[in-house]
């Protein structure tokens, strides 16, 4: 059984607090680890959830804001110290790309693995894929350049009825074509439709990122038919203009990109340290989209 | 009553871990705070600890090894958050300033206060001094440049004997001149000696800070005399041929520099991930030296 998993590692706005991390999440997705933003403390929380530094190979900065990215040079390091070999590529808006290059430059010259430095375009567009994943990004509305991310998985194969094969006497030439989709033709010219030889595939899963963002349908289009989304809600109706100053969401408007997009539940995170509890969040969030949860430090959330 | 107290925020080495934050110290010298060395995780820490980030004006930096300073992006961006105004200057090895820099420059562009770096001389000498307070940095031995420094407290006045200040009726003008060791001559020409009217002066009180270095006779010289030394205690015996080649030190090491600079106490940290309690640290420098405290996340130990 394939797995993809959220896994939270921050979920504080703009400082480390008592209570929250500076946003960090990892998506395992198949015991691959891809960690989107990196927040002071990302690897101490990776510690902590006990996840493999190894099965590291992609981390995804949205933005270059302190709170998303001061956690880079120490997980960077550290990768080293546990040997870790191979790559690491690291996607940031091409405004960090100079800087963190001199950092990684002064502190990673001792480096067991090749880390590069992918600029983003703001444009968006595809940024990775293999064979069962890709990771798509998208432009947001903050302060600075800003980006979401998308993992899609990729479609999957129908499901053969192993009955109808047998009974068809199907060759073995032909199955994948039929996992595929097509038709089964007889050798005498019969047309046996592929809805009567297989069952459906199962859904392909996928999950969008909105990180600092101001509300903007744009993002809802974005996002359109996904399945999971992540959305910042910094504030409560109450701070609506101060959101908007700042280039932050509301709850409010999380909930609203969410119903908009068609998804199926909605996480929400990034909530400003003015709030002990995210409660006031999740309910006025509730009101736009019905299902809403709430990101928490060590929170997984399983997709598949 | 002045204050001298040390603040143990972090003392594991290499990196954090579930134990132990990354090296970081504060003193805080009758309530403004400077800090030495700032591992990943400071910030949080100094909040934990419930120390005002206001008051910090200075932070010295042994050497440019990631557990030693990156949690300095973070901390300078969150003083601007709290709206800190001023200056603060971090004391650097020249080796890091110019990274530095550009971090500072690119991450913060909008500091409600003024950064400096000041580049640390290698030969050492005076770095900060006031009326109450000067710190020096020395030399250690370590895998790059790294440097010490010793906090001491300015020699503090004799105390009048009020009986005999009324006694002799000795005029206020004179009393200061008195209270800084001078005898007092009376209108007739009489000496009265100044220990007659005075006694003696509260202790001026030193800490040294020994960071990442070698065992090495000269750190004690460098040390003399100092109350209180901090000094790394990475390894055991068993691993003396591994903290050689790593330019660290083992516990029993720290003892012997404490016993060579005739301090009053030891205490040691910078422990390696391999000791999860620092008993056997504790126990080895303790056969060299009988004073000795082992360095945890949230200790205070007041010199005064």
């Amino acid at each position: 059984m394939s797995r993809f998993q959220i896994n939270i590692l921050g979920c504080g706005s703009a400082t480390p607090t008592a209570r929250h991390n500076p946003s960090c999440q990892v998506i395992d997705f198949r015991d691959r680890l891809f960690m989107v933003d990196c927040g002071e403390g990302a690897q101490v929380q990776m510690r902590k959830m006990k996840m493999k530094f190894s099965r590291l190979g992609h981390i995804f900065i949205s933005h270059m804001h302190g709170d998303h990215c001061f956690g880079l040079p120490g997980l960077l390091s550290t990768l080293s110290l546990h040997e870790k070999t191979g790559e690491l590529t690291v996607h940031m808006p091409q405004e960090g790309v100079d800087v963190f290059s001199r950092i990684i430059e002064f502190f990673c010259r001792e480096s067991t693995y090749d880390i590069k430095i992918s600029p983003l375009d703001p444009k968006g567009g595809v940024i990775f894929e293999d064979h069962a994943i890709t990771v798509e990004s998208f432009p947001l509305y903050h302060r600075v350049p800003c980006m979401g991310f998308i993992f899609r998985e990729k479609p999957k194969l129908r499901h053969l009825r192993g009955d109808m094969v047998k009974y068809f006497n199907i060759p073995v030439s032909q199955l994948h074509g039929i996992k595929e989709g097509n038709d089964f033709v007889k050798p005498d010219g019969t047309v046996i439709e592929n809805a009567r030889i297989t069952t459906d595939a199962d859904k392909a899963v996928s999950y969008a990122y909105c990180s600092d963002t101001l509300f903007d349908e744009r993002v809802a289009e974005a996002v359109k038919g996904v399945d999971t989304i992540y959305h910042e809600a910094t504030y409560d109706d109450d701070m609506l203009e101060q959101a908007r100053q700042r280039g932050h969401s509301t709850a409010r408007q999380a909930g609203a990109i969410a119903r908009l997009a068609g998804a199926r539940q909605l996480v929400i995170g990034h909530y400003s340290k003015r709030y002990i509890t995210p409660d006031i969040l999740v309910k006025q969030a509730s009101e736009e989209f019905a299902n809403v949860i709430a990101a928490n430090e060590g929170l997984k959330i399983d997709l598949l």
